[in-house]
């Protein structure tokens, strides 16, 4: 793991690193020492690690006490982008263009990135775990849209994830790993989503094995989730982590 | 408005009073003076005013600063049963052993009080506006089951409600009355819900015309709300009244 630069800026600390082919951001309370709760945050789909919903929940869940670390998903931000890709984010747009189900195409695209996502994942959360302002705590994940269908496949396999906060996704693709999922889930849906059918965001909910979880629903469409549910996601993992 | 009995405990002075015929307990903080965002709390349906889940987040939310009143609803707590109501109630019990659905049933029982639910209500607020602790600043209302079913036809007559939770019901019956609510709703559905349909629990929400309006969806039969939903309740109503 090899840090590239860092800043600090309103008692929060600006890490940012590569961990092999993987760039990632780590952000922790300024001066922070000893073990504390660690947020994996997964970005959404076209996006990247420094998108500003990833710095502003970054920013905020640090400056209450937490670890947070975002990595670039496989074929975004800064890491190259493969042919193959090329060719299903292609596809993905002109089915979308075509008016076919979104649902479909976005779980045709993250179960290509899926496995290559679950590995890097599993690589940064060890090399992060072994810092000194970090430690071996408890962890959580948080990520919407295709962070949700990345992140479900990572915690269905990666027991050191102990809650996490979802959504803004459909059950396509999802149902066997949604079921093997028993931490808790706060998950949040758009009732008037253009990218995800409600029913189909409702039964993703409902596949999730977990005994508690919670579907936070507001209207709006696929970007219009309001400012005061990165505050309950916040009061979510500090329940469950801290 | 005659006050038949004044206690404080824990920093919250709770006064049982009756107005006309109407049986009801004010909350306020200890020594409160001066005017402050107003309360209702509806309970549910054989309940009363002064039910444990009544008077717990009463006590709550007044020892954050609100003044919450309860009455008892027509033909419950304290107040006398007309036979006619009498009978709904057997009819209601009787379908529901026979496998009738409830959520039917219990429509057709709040269809029963909900015009004198309302007129009550309404004379409430206005006198308990008139206390000096209390005043005439904003106004929330609070009520699952049946504490919606009588909550929704409220709101929408009464524009001195600006803000309410509701839940655990469905759309049997309400909705237009539904239709007529654009004040801002958190609303409470039960996912195992065995007296409400998940479906008539979603198209309720969905029938709210609240632009801001969220839903929270937890596991767990009607009687089994998380605790964590009364300080998302108090959070909701400090967010909007305060």
């Amino acid at each position: 793991m090899r840090f590239t630069s860092q800043t600090s800026a309103d008692g929060v600390t600006e890490q940012f690193f590569t961990l092999d082919e993987i760039p990632g951001v780590l952000w922790t309370p300024e001066g922070a020492s000893g073990g504390r709760p660690l947020i994996l945050l997964g970005h959404g789909g076209g996006q990247h690690k420094t998108a500003p919903g990833i710095v502003s929940r970054a920013r905020r869940l640090a400056a209450a006490g937490f670890a947070v670390v975002a990595i670039d998903a496989p074929h975004h931000g800064d890491r190259p982008q493969d042919g193959e890709f090329g060719r299903i984010a292609a596809e993905m747009r002109a089915g979308m263009a075509a008016g076919e189900n979104p649902g479909v195409l976005v779980a045709g695209m993250h179960g290509y990135l899926a496995a290559q996502a679950v590995a890097d994942w599993q690589a940064v959360l060890t090399a992060v775990q072994r810092l000194g302002q970090v430690g071996a705590g408890p962890v959580g994940y948080c990520g919407m849209s295709m962070g949700c269908g990345l992140g479900i496949p990572l915690i269905a396999a990666e027991p050191r994830i102990h809650a996490a906060v979802l959504g803004l996704l459909g059950l396509h693709g999802l149902a066997q790993d949604a079921a093997r999922i028993t931490v808790p889930v706060q998950f949040l849906l758009q009732w008037d989503d253009q990218m995800v059918q409600r029913d189909q965001g409702l039964a993703l909910f409902d596949a999730l094995a977990s005994s508690q979880k919670t579907l936070h629903a507001n209207p709006g469409k696929h970007g219009d989730v309001p400012s005061f549910e990165v505050d309950g996601s916040l009061r979510f993992f500090t329940r469950h982590l801290s």
